[in-house]
Parts: structure tokens; sequence; C-alpha cells
């Protein structure tokens, strides 16, 4: 089996690590509280950064505080970095070697705001620039495509927002995430459609809501995995211009979660197999063709992204294996990627 | 000549109209200058969330004010929307119609935060919802694609980054505008070339820190027009994945444009040359090899994406003759988008 396949199937594992202990986000929340920061600027790049999209709307919706994600080449390039004294300043990065993160963390650092480091190596440059460190646990990631690494910054960025605002369904939604990411990694049944439809040199891949991170994500796991050019959309952007790429035959493959954008997934949905799209779809609704991928998450959605990108890292892998190639060894790309 | 044609000449046009009176800019200056607000959220859909990219990094380098780009959804879909009462929410919409946008306006009004239209309908519901309106004063846009209204919102973004923090290099450049607009209606040359290699079903288009907007907006006007798939990313986010998709002939359209991002854009390219890419570029610089469309822009950097915006509209208005489609009537698309 592929490194990645197996770093896929740590996550509950993983999930189930982080669930045990959490004093570090305790007292991250306790931190945020204090100082009362007027939004969170979060720095990222590649799987992290779709991470903070997920933050984005989390922190938004659940807690109320405005999100900004950070463009780093403000602070490093140009060497003219935003005010944000006032802000908490959150940096993702699995590796905590990517330098432009670490320089968003520690320029806000000078600036006196309250920094968080979320990272797989709290001993790296990033946990070194930032006041408090959320580590997240994952053991060593060793495929270059991030698997496991990826859940555990969302389920840590959940249990901040849970912790930051709780309420009952979400808390005792938590500690079902390890067995929902376990049923995630049992989708299988009709795979082998999907895997098929979506074998193809250019795929959308959309979304909306917390989904549109899903949407990235899976997006990033094809390109990296098939060499496939996956654009991500959030679905209302898709209908402002990229709808005019579909023609007879085009794969979408849609994040059709449960929520308030069911609705508009699902009109979606109809508009683009009306016209000929061939539409694959992750939904957690019992329902679906022979072309839907089923995940009972049994999830509140603010979670359901967790076994959603599972089934779209299984995806990714078994595009990989169509394909002929090797998942864990994209050509041109290395573990650790350091831009500035 | 396609409508789509005659509106992308009419730029300097329009761009002169707005440098002429600039009465409005400067009363949203001074009430920004009074709100003092923390940061600055923008709503935006389709090529006007290209603008808010733009946006983003003018105010965060030129003005130092941290920018969030708004999820329209947690105000509407979800509406659960953050405390953004100590910000400046501005709205950019050409038709000023776009309900999502015109939702995140009318609830930042009702918390108390100043709020500025920039469209091109002050009577619209979006104008109506502003405490301030910029119009946009580019004559109606029948054409799908935007083009005058795209780059008319630059210029009203840079007249605002201009009047809040002057300085003798952007002041003296902006009347300079229209002139650079129309010596970038002249790029001609080497055009062929260039459509001849972007003519694919699928291509990235790259720029870095100003010009991610101009790469958004550019591989949208190539969706639109040609129904390829034009993938638009940061050079920095490139190379933490979607790099491995890269194989010999792949199209790649580069914005290198002058600047601190210079020295990155040079590297990327030598990379993508190396794996085989074929990179058509974009630049101010004075040479280049066949593949090269020169814009003699002579503005500081934050001016570029203008001009290099109506490179890239001609490029598109070229790619959809090449391949026989007519640009000012994509597919599925309608001027105006309703999206929720």
């Amino acid at each position: 089996m592929s490194i990645f396949g197996r770093e896929i199937a740590e996550q509950p594992a993983v999930a189930a690590r982080l669930l045990d202990d959490r004093g570090p986000v305790v007292e991250a929340a306790r931190a945020i509280q204090r100082a009362r920061p007027v939004g969170f600027l979060i720095a990222a790049r590649g799987s992290s950064d779709h991470a903070a999209i997920y933050a984005r709307y989390l922190f938004e919706i659940r807690n109320r505080i405005p999100v900004a994600l950070a463009a780093p080449s403000a602070f490093g390039l140009y060497r003219r970095p935003p005010k944000v004294g006032s802000w908490t300043v959150i940096g993702i990065s699995q590796s905590g070697a990517s330098a432009d993160v670490c320089e968003v963390l520690e320029e806000a650092g000078r600036q006196g705001a309250l920094t968080i480091a979320i990272t797989n190596r709290p001993e790296s440059r990033l946990g070194r620039a930032a006041r408090l460190v959320l580590d997240l646990r994952a053991g060593r990631e060793r495929s270059v495509p991030a698997s496991k690494t990826y859940t555990a910054s969302l389920l840590l960025l959940a249990l901040l927002s849970a912790h930051l605002d709780p309420d009952p369904e979400l808390d005792d939604a938590l500690p079902r995430v390890p067995e929902a990411l376990a049923r995630a990694l049992e989708v299988n049944g009709r795979r082998g459609n999907a895997v098929e439809a979506l074998k193809a040199h250019r795929l959308a891949v959309l979304g909306r809501g917390y989904h549109l991170a899903t949407a990235a994500e899976v997006a990033l796991k094809i390109t990296e995995t098939s060499y496939s050019v996956a654009e991500a959309r959030s679905t209302a952007d898709f209908l402002h211009g990229p709808v005019a790429a579909i023609e007879p035959g085009f794969p979408v493959l849609l994040l059709e979660a449960s929520g308030p954008t069911l609705r508009h997934l699902q009109n979606l949905r109809r508009r683009l197999q009306v016209a000929g799209a061939t539409v694959v779809r992750i939904t957690d609704r019992p329902r679906g063709d022979r072309l839907t991928l089923t995940v009972r998450s049994e999830l509140p959605e603010s979670l359901t992204p967790l076994p959603f990108a599972v089934a779209g890292q299984l995806l990714a892998l078994e595009l990989a294996a169509a394909h002929g190639l090797d998942p864990d060894r994209p050509r041109r790309l290395r573990k650790v990627t350091i831009t500035r």
C-alpha cells in the first residue's frame, strides 16, 4: 500500500488523540478571550491554506469573528505589513518551515498581536515564532500529498471554535469525529464508477460555505496525484463565469453536504446535468445515483468537512492508481515547500 | 467588431472620466479617516471579486489596513454574520444587483459600519444599501464578460488608496493611466504566437502580489470567451501542488510584472520552461522572446494591473476568435448573475 494510503487510514486515530488532550486548545481559547481581537488573520499555504478557508467559515459563522486570510507577500516580499496589533494571528503549516507564513507571525508578534501556530512540528521556526502552539500530533507525515495533517488542522480549529463559544450540538458531536472518519474510510461500494467518471485531464470540484475548503483540498489532492487540472470553486462563483466551460461529458465533483447551502447545490447539480456534465457527488444524504459517494457522517454541518475530505482523499488515491501513478511522489513536488 | 472588443477599447476614456471628478473619492477617503476602521471587509462576486483581490494588496501594502474578503454566505445563507461594526465594508458590483453582496452591505449598515458601494448603477439595491456610493461611470456594459467596469473598479480603488495616504509617485502616475491603457490596446506585434500557444482546453494563469487579481481576471475572461479551463493561481501556491500538472507543452500565461515579486516570477518561469511548459508572458520589461507580450505601462507597480488586464482582455478576445466563438454571448451566462 502507498504511504499516502496508510496515512489516510491513520486519521481516526489522529483525531482521537487530539480529542483526548484539549489542554492547549483550552489555553488558546482563554488567551483569545482575554485579547478580544477585532478579527483573526490566518496565514497558510497549500493544504494548510484550505484549512484556513474552513476556519474562515467556522469562526465567522459560529463565533461571529471576522477572518482575513493573509497575503504573505505583503509581509515578506513587499515588507509593508498591515497593522494587526489588535488581531489574533494564526499560522498553519504542517512543517512549520514555510518562510512566508513564519514572517507573518514574526511581524504580528512584533506588533503585539496574539500569535498562534498550528503545526505538526512545534519545535519549528513557526512554533518558535508563536506565543501559543497547537501541536497537530499527527505523527510524521511522509507522503507529499497531505492527508492526516489536513484533517487534524480542521479538528484543532473546530475544537478552538467550540471552546470559544460552546454549544451542546457541537460538543456532543466532536467525540464522534473519529468514528465518522472511520466510516468515511469504508466508502467504497460505488467508488469505481466515480473514479472512471473523474479520470480526465480537467475537471471542476465545487462546494459552498464550509465545503469551499473541501473543494480546494480535494482538487489539490487530485492535481497532485493524477496531474489533472482540477479547478476548485464556490458554486456561487462558478455561476459567475466558469460555468461556460461545461460541455457534454465534462466531469464535475460536487460536494453536496446537508445544511443551508443544500438547496443551492441541488439546483446547480440540475443545471449542470442539463448542460450534459457528468456529476459525481459526495454527499451525507441517504439517496443517490450510481455516481454518488455517500458519507454517513452523522455530524453537524460544521464538522462534515472532515469525513468529506477523507472521501476525497480516497478518490484521489484511486484516481492515481487508475492513471498508473505513484501518489507518494508527485513529480516536481517535495514534502516541504519553502516559498517567500 | 464584437461588443466586448468595443468596450475594451473604451477603457482609456472611462479612466479619464474617473480621474476628472474625484469629489466622491475624496469624500469617501475622509469618511474612512473619520471612522478609523480596524479593517476593510470587501464583498464581491465574479470580476468584481478580482477587483477585491487587487484591493486587498493595495490597502494592505499601501495603507497598512488589513483587508478581509467577505464570505457572503455567512451573511445570507447561514444568517450568522460576523461582527463588523468597527469595520469599513465595501461592496463591488457592476450591476449592483448581486443579492449576496447587497446582503453583506445591508447587514453591515445595521451594525453601524461605514458602507461604500462601488457600482456602475448607483440607483441599484447595492447603491441604496450603502452610505456612500462610488459610481464607476463606465457607461452601460453590454457584453457578458466585464472589461471596462473591471478596470474602472481598480482605478476607483487606487484613487481611494491614494487619497487615504498620498505619495508623490502614485499621485504623479494616476493621470497617466488613460495613456497607459491606450498603449496596452496597441500591444499586438506578437499576439498571434501567444494566441496559438494558449489555444488549449486547459491552461494556468499565474501572478503574484497585485497581479494575483490580474491572473484571476484574465483566467475568467479566457474561460468565459473560449470555454478553456484556465486556472488562476498565485505563483507561490502553484509551487505547493498544482505545479505537478505541468507536462511538456502545457500552456502557462505568466504575469511577469516589475516589482518586488519579479525575481520569484523569473525563477518560476525558468522552472516551468525546464519542465517543458509553453510559457506566454505579459510583462512591462523591455525584452522578451516570441511568446512575450510587452506592455509599456510606465506606471508604478500598484497601477500595472490596469494595463495588464487590458492586454489579457485582448488575448481573450483573440482566443475567442481563434476558437470561432462569439465573446459577447458565452453559453449559459447572462450579464447579471444573482446568487445568494
